[in-house]
C-alpha cells in the first residue's frame, strides 16, 4: 500500500543503460523516498557532454506538471570544486553539478544575466562556464548538508551518493533550506549566439536527434515571412508544415519551436553531412 | 499521496531513447492524468519503421493487464491527412496513427477482413496500407476532439501533443466518444503471406529479435508432424525443444507462437546472412 | 486507486530493449501483482554473459530498499536442466536461473564455501559453475510450483512465463514455500582470483563500465599506502581522489569500492586496448 509521498523525479545522465549506475542511483533515492515515481529522460547523454545534456533537459521539463524533481548527473568534476547545486524555478526543482547543465532551463525561464559569447567559444574551451545571476523568480542552494548524503560518499559516484538521495529527501518534504546554503549565482554555459540582422538571423545547430533531424536555435516570431533558409550550402526555398510535404531537404517550425532542418523519411545530418554548431541562415521579413 | 486513477499506459515508438522525446510525451501524459503508470515498450523501433512496431507491439500487449492503454507513436507521416486513431478491443485501449501500426493486433484478434497480398508488396511499396474493417468486438475512433488535445499542437510532435493527452485523458476516464468521432474501418499493412498445402507450409521470416533469432509466421498445429524446415538452402530435420539442444542451427517454436530459426549460443541472424522476409519452408505432416 | 501491495521488483535480463520481451515479462508480472513498481537495472546484458549480469546486479542491488525483489534472466540454458532459483538474502529477494548469476551478489554478502579457480578456468570453460554452500543467513528454493506459472509454458521465455510471474507473486505477498521446495546449495561462478602477497596484490579487470573505466576486483585496506599501480604495460604512481585530478592515465578507489583504472575525460579501456580478464597489480604497504 502507498502511503508515502509519491513525487515525480526524473533522471538525465551519461551512464548509459548497460552498467548499474543509474539503477544504483534509483535505489538510492527510493530508500530515502519509498513512494518516489522516477522516470528516465535520458542516460544516453554522450559521456562528459554538459552542453548536450542541457539542450535535452530544456526540451523535456517544461512538459512536466509542476512540482517535478529534475535530476541530472552529467559531471565531469565529479569530486573536484565544482559545487552541488538545488535550483528551484517557479515550476519545478532541479539538482545536480553547478557545471552549466541547467542553462537551458534557465534561458527558458528568462536570459541569465551573462554576455553573450560567439560559438567559437564553446568549441575552444569546452567546459568553460561563467557565473550568471539568477532570474528574479529562482532560488538556488549550494548543497552542503551532508548529514542527508549517502554515507561514505564514494569520490566518483555523487549521483547514487548526493544527489538521488538530496532529490529524495526534497520529494519526500525535506525543506530546501534543509538542504543547503542560498547562493545569489549559478554557472551558465557560454551561448550560442544568434544574430538578428535586417532580415536575416544568422544562428547554429544546436542538436542532432535520432532521425537526424538538425534543430537550431532560431526562432521566429508568428508573423514571419521567410524567403530561404540556407546551410552548408544547400538553399532551402520556403517552410514546410510537415516532414513529408516535401521530397528531400526541407525546414519546418519543429517540436522545440525552433527552425528545424530535416530531410524525408532520411537523415538530414547524413544527407548534408553536417551536425551541432554548423551555421544556419534564414532570410526574409523577420 | 496517490489519490488519482492510476491507469496502466504503456509507449512505443521509434523516438529512441537519447533525446528528449519520449521523456516529453511522458511529461504530457501526466499532467493530464498525474496517476498514470507508465511503461516503456520500446522506444528502439527502426525510424519509420510501421511493420516492425506493430510485430513487436503484437508480441507484447497481450500479456498486460485488462484497461491498459497501449500508445505507439511511429508516425513518419505526423502532420499529413493520416488520421489518428484510438482502438478499443476486448482487453485493452490503442492509441496512434492509423497507418497500419495495430495490424498485428488486430490480426491475433481475428484477422480483418482484407485481401492476402504477395511480401513483394510490403517491399515495394512500404508504406502502403489498406481500408479494412473492424472485427466484431473492437470499436475505433478518430480522435478529433482537439480541446483535449495539448495546445499549442506541433506540427511535427504528436506523441507530446495529441496521442500522449489523449491516452492520459482515456486513462483518468474520459469516455471514448468525448475523444473522437467512432468509425467502422481502420487502416491495416498488407499480409505477409503464409500459404498453405499439403505436406508443406511457406511463410516468411517477419522479425530479428537481440539475439538474432528469425521469428516466421509459421504457425504448427499441436498435432504436426514436422520432416524438416528449410531456410536460406539450410535443412533442419527436426524441431528442437530449448535453444542448446541441438549445437548450431535449430529450429524451436518460439515465444512468440511461431517457428523460430535460432542457432546455439549464436546469431542464426548473421550466420545465415539473413533477416526480415527471407521464405521458410516447412515440410511434414502438418 | 492503488489498493495492491505496490513490491518494487527490479529486472536485469540480456533481452535488449528493441524487442518486446522484456515489456512481455513486465505485463506478465503486473497481472498476477497489479501494484508492483518495475524498475529496469538494465536490458543490455550482453546477450549469455552470466558473469556480466552478476557484477552488474551486484553493483546495484545493495542500494536497494530491504525486500526489494530483484529478477534476473540471463539464461542461454532456458527449457534445459537448470533449475529455476528463489534466493532470500537478509536484504533482498532474488529470482532467476541457478546458473551462477548470484554469484556477485553471494560474495558480498559472505563468500559461498567454494574453491577460488583461476581466471582462465572462466575463459576456458565459460557457464561452467561449481555446486556452493549458502551463507547461513540466507535461504533458497527450486521454484517447482507450476500452478504458479504462467501457462502455457513457453520452451524458450522463462522470464514471462515462470520468474516473472513468480516475482509478482511473491511481491503479491505469497509464500515462498508456496513457490519452490527448500535446497541447501546454489551454483557459483569461478572466482576470479586475487592474490595477496607481501607488499603486492594481483588481479583483473572485471567489468569496463561506458565511460571505459576498468573496474578490478581489488578491494583495499582503508590503511593502505599504495607505491604504485600497474596495468598493461603501464605504471601509475598513486591513488587520484577524483577523475579530473590526473590528466591521462589515473587509479582512483571506484564506486563499486575496488581499485579502478580510469583515463582522464577519456576510456581507459580505448587508450590502453584491453577489457575484462586484464591482469592488475597493486604494489605498496597494504
Amino acid at each position: 500500500m502507498t502511503s508515502f509521498p509519491s513525487p515525480l523525479i526524473t533522471l538525465t545522465t551519461d551512464f548509459g543503460n548497460r552498467d548499474g549506475y543509474a539503477a544504483a542511483m534509483k535505489g538510492a533515492i527510493l530508500t530515502v523516498c519509498p513512494g518516489a515515481r522516477i522516470i528516465d529522460i535520458t542516460h544516453e547523454i554522450d559521456a562528459h557532454d554538459v552542453a548536450q545534456a542541457s539542450q535535452v533537459l530544456a526540451s523535456a521539463t517544461p512538459y512536466y506538471p509542476p512540482d517535478t524533481i529534475h535530476v541530472v548527473v552529467v559531471d565531469p568534476g565529479v569530486g573536484s570544486d565544482r559545487q552541488p547545486l538545488l535550483l528551484l524555478t517557479p515550476d519545478a526543482g532541479f539538482v545536480g553539478p553547478d557545471n552549466g547543465v541547467f542553462t537551458e532551463v534557465l534561458k527558458r525561464l528568462g536570459k541569465p544575466v551573462v554576455p553573450t559569447i560567439q560559438v567559437d567559444a564553446i568549441v575552444d574551451h569546452p567546459g568553460q562556464t561563467h557565473r550568471a545571476t539568477l532570474p528574479a523568480d529562482c532560488t538556488a542552494y549550494v548543497i552542503d548538508h551532508e548529514d542527508l548524503w549517502r554515507q561514505p560518499v564514494s569520490q566518483t559516484f555523487h549521483g547514487r551518493d548526493v544527489f538521488g538521495p538530496v532529490a529524495g529527501r526534497l520529494g519526500a518534504g525535506v525543506a530546501p533550506d534543509r538542504i543547503g546554503t542560498a547562493i545569489e549565482y549559478v554557472e551558465v554555459l557560454p551561448d550560442q549566439s544568434v544574430r538578428r540582422q535586417q532580415g536575416r538571423i544568422d544562428g547554429t545547430v544546436v542538436s542532432v536527434d535520432r532521425f537526424g533531424n538538425l534543430v537550431t536555435n532560431i526562432r521566429l516570431a508568428r508573423s514571419a515571412k521567410v524567403t530561404n533558409i540556407e546551410i552548408a550550402g544547400s538553399r532551402i526555398s520556403s517552410l514546410s508544415t510537415f516532414y513529408t510535404e516535401a521530397a528531400g531537404l526541407l525546414a519546418i517550425v519543429g517540436s522545440h519551436g525552433s527552425v528545424e532542418i530535416a530531410w524525408t523519411q532520411d537523415s538530414a545530418a547524413r544527407r548534408l553531412g553536417v551536425g551541432v554548431g554548423t551555421p544556419v541562415t534564414v532570410r526574409g521579413d523577420l
